[in-house]
C-alpha cells in the first residue's frame, strides 16, 4: 500500500503560461481542504536543488487566480538532467519531509519529473502548462486557450490598420514545433493563409493563394505565420519574396513575440486549472504516481507521463479545410 | 434520393449571441466554396414571413467574424407558432427558390424549425447560439465560451473594489435555468459561493458559508448567483437577508445584465462557428435534414433536433466539487 | 521655516478609484528617491486612529501600478469626524514620528484632512482619487480615465445586442452629484440622449428625442443615465414610462454597478498617479500644507484644500452641444 | 465676405489612427446638423484626385465610432505634391460642388491641404489623426491615448513572463521622430529605463542604471525603446551589447508593431475626435480657413496649418523626471 501523504510540493518549470497561477492555487487550496501540508518551490527544479522553498496555505494564494506568469517563478535547469543534481534535489525533498511533488510546465518538465520518480521512487504528477498545447493526453494545456485570445486580439488590431491602407501582413504566432495556435488564430483572425510546421504549403500556393484572394476583391490580407513553418523562409524573406514576386502588394511583417505568454488567463484556463489541480493532488492521494492530468472528452484523466512526452499532438484536419474554405 | 440543393438561407432567431455573425459568415462562405446561392433573412422569422431577404456572397460577411450581435438581426415571432404563419413563409421560401434553411438560435429557434420541416418537407439545419449554453447535442453553444469571459472580467473589477473596502458582493449572472455561466465563472472568479437554478443551497448554508470564509481570515467575498436560482429570495431580498442577519457585512449587489451577451467573440467562439456553418451546410448537401451540428467530444457531430430541444443539459459535478474546493 | 521631513504617511480613503495604487507606489519611491521614511496606513482614517501602520520601501510596491483598488484599503470614519478621534490619530502619527501626511480621495478625505492640519499644525497634502471627477483644482481626478473606457466598453457590448433586437436601453452610470461620467460615455457610446444631475432635460424632450431618432430610421438607441439625473424617475420607472407612453419600444435597462469602480487603470491614469505622487512629496518637502495636487492644463498644480472641498466642478457645455449634434 | 458653404468633402490621409472613424462620423453628422452636404473621399489625395467620391448622410457613419481604421481607407500620395495632381483634385472637387474640405492626417497630409488652399483658394481645415502626438496645436493627437494603452497592455503581459523568468526585455514602441509614445507608457509600463529620439541616453548610463535596478534586488526589467532612439544601436544590437558586456542577463526583445496602430477607440478619444469634428466643419461655415482644430488646454482652439507644419512638438520634462524617480 502506498504511503500516506503529509505533505505535497508544487514547482512550475519551463516557459510560463497564463494558468499557471491558478493551478499553484488549486494544488495549495486541495491540500488545505484535506489537511495535507503544502510547499512552494521557487525556480522550478533549480529552487528545488537549492532549497529553495515556502510554506503555503490557503491564504498564500489569495488573489492569484487571474494573474499571468507564475508566483513560484519558472526556470529550466541542467543540473537537474545529471544525477547529481537530482541526488540534491531528493535530499531537499526528504529534509522537508515532502511526500510529493507536483510539476507544472511542458515536456522538459515532465522528462525531469518521471526519470526522478524511477530513480528515488518518490511520487509525482504533472500538470500541462504551456500556451503551445503540444501535450499529449489533454485536449488543452493550460494557457492555450488565453494566448489565442490574446493573438486573435492583437490580429484584430492590426487587421484594422490593414484594411485601411490595402496593405498584406505577415504575423509571427508562437509555434516551433506545432501549428496550433496559428491553426486556431489563423481561422479566428480570418487569415487568407496559415503556414504551420506540420505541412509546408509550399511558396508557389501561397503565391497562387494571394493573388486568388485579391481577384476575388479582397484589399487586404492577413498571413498567419508559425515560428516553426516549413516554407523555408523566415517571416522577413517571406515579405522580401513577395516584394520581388507579387506586383502592388504593400507588404508588412509583425512578430508578435513574449505578449502572447502573458495576461490574466481566460475563464476557461482558470477552470481548468482549478480542476487540473484538484486532480493532481487528489490522484498522489490515491497512490497514483508518474501521472500527467488532462482534459479528455471534457472529463479529467490520467496518463502516464511517458506518454505524455513521446506522444505527438495532431494538428486537426478538419480546422485546416475548415480555414481553406473561410479563405473563399 | 434528395434533390440537389442550389440555394441557402440562413436566419439568427431568439437572444443574439456572440458568434452568430461568425455563424453567418460561415455559412454564406461554405455555399460560396460549393457554388451554392445564399440568402441572409433579416429578423429570424418575422423577416422570413415577410420574404425579408438579401442575396449574400463571401463579401457580404467581411469584417463581421469579430463583431458581436448579429448583422441579420433577431426577433421572436409568435405568428410562425401559427399554421397559417408557417403557410406564408414556406410560400416566401418557394418564390425565393430556397431548397434549404440554417437556423441559428436556441430551442425556441429550434422547435420553429423543427415543425417547419416536419409539415413541408422542407430541408432545416440548426446551429446551437445562446450563451447559456443549455443545448443537449454540443458542449459548447455559440457565445457560451465569450459570455464567461466578459462576466470573470465583470467579476474581477469588481473584486479589486470589494476588496479594498473589505465588501461582501452578490453579483447576479444570466442563466434562467441552467447554471453553467454561474457554476464556471464562479469557480474562475474566485467565489465563495454559487447559486444555480440546479440545486437549492438554502438559506442556512450560504449563511454558514459566509462565516466560515469570514473566520478563516477572508476580508471580502464574492457569492454569483444565477438569474434563476432556487434559494427563494432574489438577489436584492438576499442582501437584505445577510444585512439583518449577519453582522458586520457591507454589502453590495451588482446584476450584470446584457453586456454579458455582446462583445467580440472569443477565438473559441470564432472557430467553433466556422466549423458550425461548414457542417450545416454541408449536412444539407448531403440530404440531412431536421439535425442540430454540435461539438461533442472535440468532433463536429449531428444530433436530431428533437432530441436537441426535449434534453435538458446537466451541471457537472465534478465543477461543484471544485468550487466547494476551492472556496476553503 | 518648516521643519524637515523625515517621515511621511500615505493612506487612502473613501470609495476606491483605479490608480490608487499607482498613486501609492508613487509616493513611496519618491520618499526612497529622497531618503524619507514612508509608512502606509491601512484603512484610511480608521486604520489611523488604530496606528495600523507599515513601513513601506521601493520594494514593497512592486506590481502594484497596473492593479485596481488600494493595497492600502480603504474605509469610511465616522469616529475621524469627532475630536477625539483626531486627537486619537494625531497621537498615533506623533509616536511612529511621521512629519506629514498624504491623503488620497475625495472631497470627504479632503475635509477630513484640512481640519486635521489646521487643528495639530500637521503637514497634510491631497492627492484626488475618485472615479466622479468631481473635484475643483483638477482637471481629471484619478481613475476618471479608466471608468470612463470600462463604462464604454460595456455600452460597445450593449450595443452589439441592443441592435441585434431593435432595443432601447437605458444604461445607468457612476454620478450622483455631477455628470462628467455620463456625459463623455454618453458621446463615446453614441448615446441617443444623455440624463445628468446638472440639468432636467424633461420627460416631455426624452419622448420628443427618441421619436425624432426613431423617424430617422434608427433602429435601436441607447440612453445613458447618472444615478443623480434630475428627472424625477429612477431608470425602472423610466422604462415603465415609454412602454406606456410610447409604441414599439422594446425596453431595457442596464445597471453598471460597482464595476465602474475596479479594473487595471489605464495609461492616462497610471501617469498622472505617478506625477501626482511626486508632486505630493515633493511639496510637502518645501514646506507646503494643506493643499490638494492636480492638473490644470496639463501641469502639476497645487490648490489649497479648502478651495478644492467649497468648490463645484461645472459640466462642459460644449460637450453637451457636441451631444446633441452627435445625435442628429 | 466668404462663400456660403453648402457642401464639405472628407478624407483621411496618411498613417491611420483609432479615432479617424469617430472623426469622419463627427464630421458627416456635424453636416446634417447644419443642412450642409457631405460627401466622403476614400483613399486620401489619391482618391480625390480620382474622383473616388461618396455621399454621406447621418445613417452612413452609423456604427463606427467604436471601430479602429478608417471606412474612408487612406493613402500616400506622389502625385498630389505636383501641380499636376492638384490640378486633378481641385476640378474634381469643382464638379462635384465641393465648397470646403476637412482633412484627417498627420503633418504630410496637412502640407499638401495648405499648399492646396493656398493655390485654389480653397477652403481646408485639419484633423490631426496620428498616434505619435507629434504635431503642434493640439496637446493630444487622436489615436494617441488608444495607442499608449494598447502598448501599456502589451506591456503588463510581457511583465507577466519576465518576471517570471527574471528577464530583461527591450521593447520597441512607435515614435521615429518623438518619444511622446515611449516616455508614457515607461511610465505606465514601470520601465527601468525608456530611451527615446529627443535625448541620448548613453550606453554607459544604460548599463549603469540596469545594474543598479538589479543591485536594488529587482529581479526582472523593461527598457521601453521609442523606434527613433538616437543610443546609436537597433533593439536587436542593444540585446547583443549586454549579452555581451553585463553578466547574469537573460535578455529578450520585443517589438510591437501595427497592432499599435489598430483596435477600438478609448473614449477620450472617441470624445476628442467629436469636438474635432464639430468644430472643423463650423469653423469653415464661420470662413475660416486653412487652420487645424486641436485641444489646447482642455478647449477646441484653431492653429493655422503652417504653424502646425513647421512646429516641433516637446517632450514634458517633467515626465523624464518622474520616470527615473518611479525607477528608484
Amino acid at each position: 500500500m502506498s504511503k500516506t501523504i503529509k505533505k505535497i510540493a508544487v514547482l512550475t518549470s519551463g516557459g510560463d503560461s497564463p494558468g499557471m497561477n491558478a493551478a499553484i492555487r488549486a494544488v495549495v487550496r486541495t491540500c488545505a481542504y484535506h489537511n495535507i501540508e503544502c510547499v512552494g518551490i521557487y525556480r522550478g527544479y533549480e529552487g528545488l536543488m537549492e532549497g529553495d522553498f515556502k510554506q503555503m496555505n490557503a491564504r498564500s494564494v489569495r488573489g492569484i487566480i487571474n494573474k499571468g506568469g507564475t508566483i513560484l517563478k519558472s526556470a529550466r535547469s541542467k543540473e537537474f538532467r545529471t544525477k547529481e543534481g537530482r541526488l540534491q534535489a531528493h535530499k531537499m525533498l526528504v529534509e522537508e519531509n515532502v511526500d510529493a511533488l507536483v510539476a507544472i510546465g511542458g515536456d522538459g518538465t515532465f522528462t525531469g519529473a518521471m526519470i526522478f520518480s524511477q530513480e528515488f521512487d518518490f511520487p509525482v504528477m504533472g500538470i500541462p502548462g504551456t500556451i503551445d498545447n503540444d501535450i499529449v493526453g489533454t485536449s488543452h494545456t493550460l494557457g492555450f486557450d488565453t494566448a489565442l485570445n490574446t493573438v486573435v486580439d492583437a490580429i484584430d488590431k492590426i487587421r484594422d490598420t490593414a484594411s485601411s491602407h490595402n496593405r498584406l501582413f505577415f504575423i509571427e504566432v508562437m509555434g516551433r514545433d506545432v501549428g496550433h495556435i496559428a491553426l486556431n488564430v489563423g481561422i479566428a483572425g480570418g487569415a487568407e493563409e496559415i503556414l504551420i510546421p506540420e505541412e509546408d504549403l509550399g511558396l508557389d500556393r501561397l503565391v497562387e493563394s494571394l493573388n486568388k484572394s485579391r481577384k476575388s476583391g479582397k484589399s487586404s490580407s492577413i498571413v498567419v505565420v508559425a515560428e516553426g513553418d516549413k516554407i523555408g523562409k523566415n517571416i522577413f524573406e517571406l515579405k522580401d519574396y513577395v516584394d520581388e514576386n507579387m506586383e502592388g502588394y504593400d507588404v508588412r511583417v509583425s512578430v508578435l513575440g513574449h505578449m502572447q505568454r502573458g495576461g490574466p488567463p481566460s475563464c476557461f484556463d482558470r477552470v481548468l486549472a482549478s480542476r487540473m489541480g484538484v486532480k493532481a493532488v487528489e490522484s498522489l492521494m490515491e497512490g497514483k504516481t508518474s501521472y500527467m492530468v488532462g482534459l479528455i472528452n471534457g472529463k479529467m484523466e490520467l496518463t502516464p507521463l511517458e506518454k505524455a512526452i513521446k506522444g505527438k499532438t495532431k494538428i486537426n484536419l478538419e480546422l485546416l479545410r475548415v480555414s481553406d474554405i473561410m479563405s473563399t
